[in-house]
């Protein structure tokens, strides 16, 4: 998968990957070939990371969630996402989380490729959490408990299982219909499937603990109690300030791996510990600067936020495959002029023999 | 023009208007009517300034340009904007400014409009100039020097004539064809047009000097001896950091005023002035919090550098008019979902009987 962005659009327009393109795409290449090309992208990018200009992303809280723009460069693109995170949409019938981006070049700054980015958010979420999981989790892990069974679950699943040999899947939600839901779209695969009564159930014999619950408040869906030796905590529910997952106590016993640590400690679990509390970011690891699991007792954690560098990542794999599978379409968003000087043509060429006003 | 901003597209789905149908709304209800209803959405989003979450934009610098993204929220909506500025694409046959954007809803996060921006902005620029030049020009204005005849040129040049009685207008740009190609735009416009061989003969007489140029540099194209008593200027080419127009002389001699004081200390020509150079912010003048013109002698200056609020103004605008004149599209970017918690059902749905793998 040759992580290329440069657009094949006529002029004046950019190659676009609509909700429905990605769909199709996604089920003809597959959730778990997907989510390997993306996990190598994101790796690849992640190894170079300090060629990249970064930022923490620009929140707007609103009364029931929150809306923010990711935006990451290199030399050679500037890429964003819109995104919202909005636990009540469920009972209005709505997705949590919706999101879209564009990847422009930084030479012209014209925009490049639109994309959906619902399901890629999805995709770059589990390939992330694969990654980090390879470099932290103990190989010999086989059982993870799946704590919260929405939208991003089988993602998480299905990228644990087909890419790191999981073969049981501990399954909670307060919400039991979101459990037969997952259990339902996992039916054909291999795995062992076992629907829990509590969360404290769903993780025992846990190699691997996934925290995926949407909930906008300092929510403790894991108590320190329940840790084991040797766990990995792959923590992605707890993503914006003020939203928490996890017992702090997790943090103090756990070595706490983190994308990008000043946007973690504004909203990952992080916001529980004090600013000097230490934490590894991941791209060192890859890097060879700092070590990851170092022995088979240690407890280890993933303080998941989703980082605008995984966004563009995601965005360049699908363009590129996009373009392979004949998925990508053409938008008109962008002037293509013959002098670069007289915008004004455009109106003075559509308006050729029109109504408008002549002032 | 109503300024609402509901999107009537089908659930995965959000208005979505192109540049070609955005260049031939205009030129159906013609440029001067469309500057004259962005010009009063403008004015009602500004006199009701403290109901929006504000923001300096997020600028990546770059090294031929610039690359930001402008959002801004109320209560019932978020508009951000993508925009970059690289005045070299000219010799590249590409636009300086190229832009696109979107409207969400707050209480779900929900995109519901796509729109070009490159040529709103050419209209939500010049309709800001024109509100504040009402507030700060004499009434009696009938001269303007337009410096700088590129893109933005012949929108401001309409709006002024049209909407602010400018009968002639004295035109320089260190580009003579870019004159020529504004004087060839606007042959059936009723106004005088004097092309001038400087800057200086140019502003020779003028009421009102409007500044347009493009380069990224500390350019200084208006001096402050060419200063008369009654002058407004309308400042619109110095907007990023490190790039400005006008001698120190002028701001020191002018009444100064702003879109969003915060933005234009790190952006427009203030940035030749100390922090504690006293401005005066439009939206103060339209609530009648402070004066405008004070009298017929007061040399006037509007620092622009554009902003978020204006984006969402001139957004709510042509969907508005695009909806009545049925050039919107509709673009399938967002997920519509049986059960909300079910994003996987779109692959489901997508690949049944297709070729993907099957984990």
């Amino acid at each position: 998968m040759p992580p290329a962005a440069e657009s094949t659009a006529p002029a004046g327009a950019l190659d676009y990957l609509s909700l429905p393109a990605a769909a199709c795409l996604i089920a003809r290449v597959g959730v778990v070939e997907c989510l390997r090309g993306v996990e190598q992208a994101i790796e690849a990018d992640f190894r170079r990371w300090p060629e990249f200009s970064k930022t923490a992303r620009l929140a707007q809280p609103t009364p029931d969630g929150v809306i923010e723009l990711m935006p990451v460069a290199d030399a050679r693109h500037y890429a964003f996402k819109y995104v919202n995170g909005h636990p009540r949409n469920t009972r209005l019938g709505l997705p949590t989380v919706m999101a879209f981006g564009a990847i422009a070049r930084v030479d012209t700054g014209a925009p490049i490729f639109l994309s959906e980015l619902t399901l890629s958010t999805a995709l770059r979420t589990a390939a992330t959490s694969v990654m980090a999981a390879r470099l932290l989790a103990r190989p010999d892990s086989r059982v993870m408990a799946l704590i919260g069974n929405g939208s991003q679950s089988e993602f998480q699943a299905l990228g644990f299982v087909g890419l790191l040999g999981i073969r049981s899947l501990r399954l909670y939600d307060v919400d039991a219909a979101a459990t037969r839901k997952l259990m339902a779209n996992l039916a054909d695969v291999e795995v062992e499937l076992v629907p829990c009564d509590s969360v404290a159930e769903a993780v025992q014999g846990a190699d691997i603990v996934t925290t995926l619950t949407a909930d906008k408040t300092r929510a403790t869906i894991l108590r320190g109690e329940w840790l084991r030796p040797g766990m990995h905590i792959n923590a992605v529910g707890g993503d914006c300030p003020g939203k928490t997952e996890l017992d702090a106590a997790i943090l103090r016993r756990a070595r706490v791996f983190v994308e990008f640590e000043p946007q973690t400690r504004i909203e990952g679990e992080l916001q529980h510990m004090a600013p000097e509390f230490a934490v590894t970011e991941l791209w060192r690891v890859l890097a060879g600067q700092a070590p990851g699991r170092r022995d088979a007792a240690e407890i280890t954690l993933f303080d998941s936020v989703g980082f605008a560098l995984e966004d563009y990542s995601v965005m360049r794999c699908l363009q590129t495959l996009g373009r392979a599978h004949g998925l990508l379409e053409s938008l008109a968003l962008l002037p293509a002029l013959r002098d670069p000087k007289d915008l004004y043509s455009l109106v003075r060429e559509a308006g050729a023999g029109g109504d408008g006003d002549r002032t």
